[in-house]
């Protein structure tokens, strides 16, 4: 049966009502209530495993793939890896009431700028059920009421986490709407969500490309475009060409599945005689397949002809597109051209080339001599991450807790007028 | 004639590589390329007065209120005082290149984020020809390309404005397509640019609530809300009554036509007895007409009931909605409920009661003791703003040049692998 809008309003306003009684607390009660949740998680571990078999099971039934099914599975080990990740979000700084801005007027008037919270974020996501945990835990630590719109495979799993989650969070004398699933399943209960505008202050999607393109198509409510990642390796006229090996290596295949592996490599001409066989080598002992442009076919003649669709390409698989560029400046101009904005990385021991990389590039992140791999919240030390922005708007990059804020504009006057 | 969706994409894409000449621009080609501006206006006001004119001229036989025609009408002090702003800011430190966060992390490499333009600004505004100038100032000394989409009312002003200012950015060395004016003056020209993105990065409407609703209902492109503004003024129990009446006054009357101008009054009932004679008298004196609540009419028979429409009003005008609540508490909850998250002010000498109206209250700027009038990029000392933000993603309150960018992570390792 399809949800109606009322449903998933009403499900909204209960949210803005609890962010309303979050908003003013202070850092204590929401580490309280963080902690419960972890205790909670294991504590009725066996009523999460029991839901989560049955979406196993009907996952199976309908042909999920296995790497599907396992994204979906939860074990006691998971469980614990979950609450683990609560208890490191408690131990975060709360990003609510930092004072960003200040300064006495020339009138007089004291103002400052502090952060608060968004209000009610929702986040609309697939398969894994450790997301509904990590994004409940970071939106309660930065004060704000979440609406949770998981997957329809992992429906059981998510029911039965919010209501342990729910439990806890009313335990710790906190509101039980703070942490809400979203009914509905199909298509129309995200269309409801969408234009929501007035309920809900943003809307975050992760998944795939096609679900972020039709949130940013067919929401009034903000959104912030996440994860879409054409990640690209340039490897400069100037490069240590051992390093440049291990770097596009490590980018392309420690973990293929993740929008931050290198998907793309460049390699500057000076230095394609010398590099190419070395690291197509390297490549082909880690099983992955090369789309090369002529240059490079004429090195390794196994290499797949690319097509203009490779260098869009985000593969997500033992796939790198491979070409070779005549300078710095082509490499930039293929990356703005091709590229997600996600993240680059140049490897480099020129500074001017890294200088001149960094200021052209327009992407998220920049690497100098470091794997694509490192954009992600707890590599940049920022605790934990509720996704990645690849757009320019509010923020841009791995989005911890302050990313989950707003800020008011505070005056202290005595009279003042205009 | 209607303008096509490739002219307007045409057009967005000269910005697109314009943003890219002048992203990595230290500050001194753009200040010069602004002082250039400035002079530019100065030296051929005559063509730019002859343009407005020729507005003027058309408005008056199209039948234009009176008000609307001295919006829209240029005078030589009028192109001083756009000189003038431009000079301003020059003047103000370059946003780009601040380094808002950093540190080495545990592995050694060295993390930054670092402020970077958005890239192309797509600014829809009415009437007034000063903003085309403000926004082609702001939006290049923050390293952007503007869009700028006036009306149709002013589009020979605006026209005569962009042709000089294109000219000073050429003498300058910087690109032309920095600051263009979007073609078309229909509906059509609006929706292609609300359509272009990925070549547009951030939509600002500023305007009527209508024009701002259409943007945001229909934009695919990110959209920064303003301007709308139901601001409150909430006199405590415990308040400074002289204090309370001129605060009133000054946040109605200073100026009616500005979003920041308040438009509900809320008294605590303690206090209603002793001050709604005093403040009614008072605004009575200055024209007001007050739309009150029954223990409002009680005091003052003349006043017009309030109708639920009251209560939501953006007036612009000497109307001013007035309230009776039975504490601090429903006077947050009818601003929650009514306003529009812009600027509310708490006349108290309660430090408690200061406190708990700045924790409940959810809007871009609370004023304690002082006028809603003062929520400004000028008086707030940012120099100068683009509009006010009643959105709580990215920008809340004046946007100032901050504002106007987004960041990027930049890291320098030493061929650090994951």
């Amino acid at each position: 049966m399809q949800v109606s809008a009322e449903e998933v309003r009403a499900c909204a306003s209960r949210a803005k009502v609890a962010a309303a009684q979050l908003a003013p607390l202070s850092r204590a009660p929401k580490d309280a209530a963080l902690l419960g949740m972890a205790e909670a998680l294991l504590a009725r571990s066996g009523e999460l495993l029991a839901a989560n078999e049955q979406d196993v099971a009907a996952a199976r039934a309908g042909g999920m793939s296995d790497a599907m099914v396992d994204r979906l599975t939860l074990t006691q080990a998971r469980l614990a890896a979950m609450a683990d990740g609560l208890r490191q979000v408690a131990g975060l700084v709360d990003p609510v009431g930092e004072v960003v801005r200040g300064r006495v007027l020339p009138n007089g008037m004291e103002l400052r700028q502090v952060r608060v919270p968004l209000g009610v974020v929702g986040i609309i996501y697939e398969a894994r059920p450790n997301v509904t945990v990590d994004a409940a835990g970071l939106c309660l630590k930065s004060g704000n009421a979440v609406l949770l719109r998981g997957s329809a495979s992992a429906v059981r799993s998510n029911t039965a986490i919010v209501a342990v989650l729910r439990d806890a969070i009313v335990a710790a004398g906190l509101p039980a709407d703070a942490v809400q699933l979203v009914p509905g399943v199909d298509h129309e209960s995200v269309k409801h969500l969408m234009r929501a505008r007035g309920l809900v202050d943003v809307l975050i999607p992760r998944g795939g490309a096609n679900l972020i393109r039709t949130v940013v198509e067919e929401s009034t409510v903000p959104v912030i475009e996440t994860g879409v990642g054409n990640c690209h390796v340039y490897v400069d006229a100037d490069a240590d060409l051992d390093m440049a090996v291990d770097i596009t290596v490590n980018s392309k295949t420690q973990r293929v599945s993740v929008c931050n592996a290198a998907e793309t490599l460049l390699v500057h001409a000076d230095v394609a005689a010398d590099f190419l066989p070395r690291v197509l080598a390297a490549l082909a002992e880690k099983g992955v397949t090369v789309h090369g442009d002529e240059a490079v076919r004429d090195v390794d003649p196994n290499a797949v002809p690319a097509t203009e669709d490779d260098w869009y390409a985000e593969y997500l698989s033992y796939d790198m597109a491979v070409k070779v560029v005549p300078s710095l400046d082509a490499a930039v101009e293929h990356i703005r051209h091709y590229g997600s904005g996600h993240t680059e990385s140049i490897v480099t021991r020129s500074l001017a080339a890294a200088r001149r990389f960094i200021a052209t590039c327009d992407s998220a992140a920049v690497m100098v001599n470091a794997s694509t791999r490192f954009t992600d919240g707890e590599r940049f030390g920022m605790g934990a991450e509720i996704g990645i922005s690849t757009q320019k708007l509010h923020a841009r990059g791995p989005m911890g807790l302050p990313e989950l804020t707003s800020t008011t504009w505070v005056a202290f006057g005595d009279g003042h007028l205009v």
